[in-house]
């Protein structure tokens, strides 16, 4: 038999798009005379379609065009994912996948396992299914049973997959759509391998590939024997339609990228992902001369294209000569545009106006964020005016504790590095250069400063990055209080300091751009906190 | 027996500020000899602590709090709520409700039916439990069996509570956190009256009471006997201790709010409390002279007191006498202090320095939120030096359609009208000034207009307001498509132009100010769409 996996990059809701897409890959696989060909879940309407899901003119449109789809269904089967009304309760939706061939829906299997953790919301939309997920069908006067089922069955305590296995399948097929998140891909695989060799099934699993607003997914599907062998294994981050030949003994593995490169590649999709599936082609980016910007510009550059990048270095009178001449040098590497504006005469203008309005306590602060402010001004001026998207480049350590203005530096669209902790933003800098050295040693090296007033330095107000990471991967990615986490050897007053001012910043958060979500517990759908909470006083 | 319904305002993750409230309800119902005294859902940590459930510590900071409220419950039978870790798989969670007698928890409930719909995410925290809710206690020598359950568990299909009703039980003991919404209360205490009836059981019923976020809730507590009969009924959006002896014949019912005094105390005890309960007593708001403005003021003054409220009047060159006339005379009828700067310097001066690197196209476009822009940065200078929260005085309507400035006019912590279509608010204009009349009747009778450019009016780029308002409650309430708005009498191309809209500005939504939901479709935790959304492309 002929497989193949369609591991492609899908639009949330552009249901034409998708379909024109998919009839070209079912089109392509019968040119190669492929038997079988498995697409994503929810592959008509995207994963996922949120509360689009409410509206059912939408379910029926998804409906017609898996459909349509099914009618160009000749001498090849299709295994194919949608939304759709429960039969007998049509308030209810299932997450469905069908087993189409020669133009007729043979099967529909509903999904059974929903996730409702992290950035998973599926009890939201979807009812379990019932459905044993079985199928029989004639390929070539030969008769086949295949094992249908999605995503998270398969994860888990995988009781639909057991009882599918038994059944003396030739075949399990799993279609998903697992987001990434650094160390998942071979933790997944690994899990996919125990599952194959556990149940003595052959799986044949297609990811999603692409960036949906802060998910990415990163394809690297699979087909996987009853041993746990892995047989074939698609690219990462790319889409592939992958032809398997189960007669030969030809293995087809894309090997695995390494964990920089991985962040990196899944920071540049999503990027790219956001910009063109909202119809956007260009960015605006401010070049402090520091290491955010300098590695948000590198990102954006490799994601959309030089010519597509405006820098702009905004100094005020605290900025330091070698801020503008590192950003500059940044620009020439990268080989993007600049202007250069100094906020001097707008800060003076409105410090001589507000200043004899203001008390005295909280003067520096307001005239801190005034300046950042200013440069939000700037900056989305520039964004409007080009139909560009700015980018925000602060980082997750900042994000977490605050260290940002709104309006001011957290402007924009879309935020590269709010999931990469600002040691994660010195590793990917160092990444970039070994691929050819855009980024300058000098803001390497340098010690951060958002130099707001003179001779500023974050070490003033943060202690170092390495103590700050660790303080904050212990509170957001494990769930630790503040005694575990001093425990580990850190000072508890500090400990504490910390997860007053992450609690404190919420708000914030709640305002900022979305960014690509590249770990286990991101800013955004993966946390969720009250914004009023009298918790973090007992931190206090 | 004497029964006491503790409608109380609790402070999410404030253990030890709600254990001071429940210890001193329970000791002023102690001093009344009541015998059973009930508090509403989840009260030891407030309703939701949303993903500090995950923090195993605050988990037990909360169980330590029911303990120590337990040993001052002498001669008193005490219902209260928790959350608690599943007894055999502690990695789960229950939403759990304690019977305390005599210092003993003599029974734990733990929620069944777990809304995960709307704002709720419930299954995302909680798992679903499986005690029967009985309970027999001996109270004066006499015994007295109660069912109680939770929230949800009395909506719907109401299993739970049938299954109690049956039991021979003198009492259902329902605890709740339901959410205001208009219309709501109503339906609500009728749903009660004919759970009361169908199952022949007499209910107490505790609601809470107060602002969390975006959600309001309005207490409304009530005792209900086993014909449907309401014997008590607690205040809406007001503390109150309810004590109620079964043997008289007295009713204690607070008469019901019309709809639009409900609404407006709803907003105000949501801003009263979003800011007390973050720790600011201050406002700062910018006076238009519109009506949008106008009633933002009036509410946080009405909220926070007019000696915590400033108003800034940033007129441009576009501003008309009448804006500065309006915003003047409004200030002066809420006793509020303002400051008038005038943008036009800073205008200028943006204008003379960027308008040479900008293209023609989005020229005008980007001059109007350059304005906007200007007097977010001017605002928010207040706000940080006065640590003060800058409101936000977008409504609905324009929020729907993307008629506002990120970082300019969307700039602020919160956004009080922000649930309100725009033909509400000049209801509640006229709701306000029939207490007394603070709004100039030259606000309320203009034409709208965001005065960005000479001349400019609202219906200029919008329909009016009327059809406007229909259109969007038909997409966003009623969940309908374009053809279907369309054959209630509007223009299809219009609809589909006001659909496209809508969806196209999910981008500043998610960027937007929370602000207090009244209805049963807010913009925040109730609609969660996508922002990269091809659907909308469907439309054009």
């Amino acid at each position: 038999m002929k497989l193949a996996i369609a591991q492609i990059n899908l639009t949330v809701g552009h249901l034409k798009k998708n379909q024109d897409k998919i009839l070209n890959n079912i089109k392509k696989a019968q040119a190669q005379s492929v038997d079988l060909i498995v697409f994503p879940e929810l592959t008509v309407c995207g994963y996922l379609p949120e509360d689009l899901l409410y509206h059912q003119q939408f379910i029926d449109d998804c409906l017609a065009s898996v459909k349509t789809i099914a009618e160009q269904c000749h001498d090849i089967c299709v295994v194919i994912g949608f939304p759709r009304n429960h039969p007998n309760e049509p308030e209810k939706r299932h997450n469905s996948a069908a087993f189409i061939q020669d133009g007729t829906i043979k099967m529909i299997y509903d999904k059974q396992q929903l996730p409702n953790y992290l950035v998973f919301d599926e009890h939201r939309y979807f009812t379990k299914g019932s459905h044993d997920g079985i199928v029989e069908v004639e390929i070539k006067e030969q008769s086949y049973k295949f094992g249908v089922n999605i995503c998270e069955d398969i994860w888990n305590d995988a009781q639909i997959v057991a009882d599918q296995a038994k059944q003396n399948i030739d075949w399990l097929i799993n279609i998903s759509a697992s987001p990434y998140a650094s160390g998942k891909i071979g933790s997944r695989i690994r899990m996919l391998q125990k599952r194959c060799k556990d149940n003595h099934a052959n799986l044949i699993y297609c990811n999603l590939v692409g960036g949906q607003d802060e998910l990415v997914f990163d394809g690297t599907s699979v087909v996987i024997d009853d041993q746990g062998q892995v047989l074939a294994q698609c690219k990462t981050f790319a889409e592939q339609l992958l032809i398997f030949d189960t007669q030969k003994q030809d293995k087809f593995i894309t090997p695995r990228l390494n964990r920089l490169t991985e962040i990196y590649q899944a920071l540049t999709l999503s990027t790219r992902d956001y910009f063109h599936k909202n119809g956007f082609n260009k960015a605006i980016i401010c070049l402090s001369g520091g290491i955010d910007s300098a590695l948000t510009a590198a990102i954006a550059t490799d994601a959309l294209g030089a010519e597509n990048i405006t820098g702009l270095l905004l100094p005020s009178k605290f900025s330091s000569t070698h801020s503008i001449d590192d950003a500059l040098a940044l620009a020439k590497n990268l080989n993007i545009k600049t202007h250069t504006i100094t906020i001097e005469p707008f800060h003076a203008g409105f410090e001589e106006t507000l200043s004899p309005l203001m008390n005295d306590y909280f003067k520096n602060l307001t005239d801190e964020n005034i300046q950042a402010r200013i440069r939000g001004v700037i900056a989305m001026s520039f964004a409007n005016n080009q139909n560009a998207i700015l980018l925000s480049t602060g980082n997750k350590s900042e994000i977490a504790v605050g260290y940002s203005t709104l309006y001011g530096d957290m402007a924009g669209g879309f935020a590269i590095i709010k999931d990469l902790f600002k040691q994660q933003v010195y590793e990917l800098c160092e990444y970039r250069n070994s691929i050819s050295p855009v980024i300058p040693q000098n803001t390497i090296h340098k010690p951060p400063s958002a130099e707001l007033r003179p001779d500023q330095k974050d070490s003033d107000s943060l202690p170092e990055y390495d103590q700050l990471d660790a303080i904050l991967k212990g509170y957001i990615h494990d769930f630790k209080d503040a005694e575990q986490i001093a425990n580990e050897g850190y000072d508890l007053d500090l400990v504490k300091k910390i997860l007053k001012m992450v609690d404190r910043n919420e708000y914030k958060r709640q305002q900022a751009a979305l960014g690509p979500r590249v770990t286990k517990m991101a800013f955004g759908k993966d946390r969720r906190m009250p914004i009023t909470n009298g918790y973090p006083h007992n931190y206090g």
